[in-house]
C-alpha cells in the first residue's frame, strides 16, 4: 500500500461528466484510486457514516462499534479512505477524528452525473 | 470473478446520499460492488468513452485501439463493467456493442451528491 497522498486534480479535468468526454489517461488514475478505496462494503459504510456524521465529523470511537471487526482493522480502512483523498482527519487526545472531503465527493459525483435515461 | 449478474436496488435504497444517512450494510456490498469496478483507470476510461459515445453505444472495435492493451484484456475489464452492472452489451454481426446504464451511474452519482463545502 503506497503511502502516497494523491494530488486532488483541478477541477476542470476531474469534473467534466463521463458521459461528455473520455476521462483523460492521467485523470484517470486519480479518480480511479478513489473510486477503488469506495469500492469496498464496509469503506462505503465508513464514508457515509463520517459524511453524514452530526457537525461534519466523526470519532473513530464511535465508527468502530458500528462494525463487527477489530479497532486495528477499521483503521486500516480509515487509511486506505484518507490516502485516496476521501477524509481528513486530526488528533485531538485520545480519539482521531475525521472529516469528509466533500470537494472531492462532490467532483466525484459531477463525473458520474448522466441523465438517467438516454 | 463471479459470473453472477448484480440486482440493481430500489431508488429508494441505492439513492440516498452518504451525507444524508449511513448506507445500510445490505446495500453497501451492490454499491460497492459498482464503484470497484471503477476503481481501476482502464475501466474508469472505458466506461466514459462507452458513456460520451455518439448515438449512446461504442462498439469494442472502437474502444480496443484506444489502448495499448490486448483484445483479451479489453474484453476482460468491460466484462467486469457489465457484471458490476454499469454497462448492458449486445453482440450485432461481428462485434459486441456497449451502452452505459445511466439510472445505474445517476444512483452512484446521486450517492455521493455533497455540497462543495460544509
Amino acid at each position: 500500500m503506497s503511502k502516497q497522498t494523491l494530488t486532488v486534480l483541478e477541477p476542470d479535468v476531474c469534473c467534466a461528466p463521463l458521459a461528455t468526454s473520455a476521462v483523460p489517461a492521467e485523470a484517470a488514475a486519480d479518480l480511479a484510486a478513489s473510486f477503488k478505496a469506495l469500492g469496498d462494503p464496509v469503506r462505503l459504510q465508513l464514508m457515509s457514516m463520517i459524511a453524514s456524521a452530526d457537525g461534519g465529523e466523526a470519532c473513530v470511537c464511535d465508527l468502530t462499534p458500528a462494525f463487527d471487526l477489530t479497532g486495528p482493522t477499521i483503521s486500516h480502512h480509515l487509511k486506505v479512505l484518507r490516502e485516496a483523498g476521501l477524509v481528513e482527519s486530526d488528533r485531538r487526545g485520545t480519539w482521531v477524528w475525521y472529516r469528509a472531503n466533500r470537494p472531492r465527493l462532490a467532483a466525484l459525483s459531477a463525473l458520474l452525473d448522466v441523465a438517467p435515461a438516454a
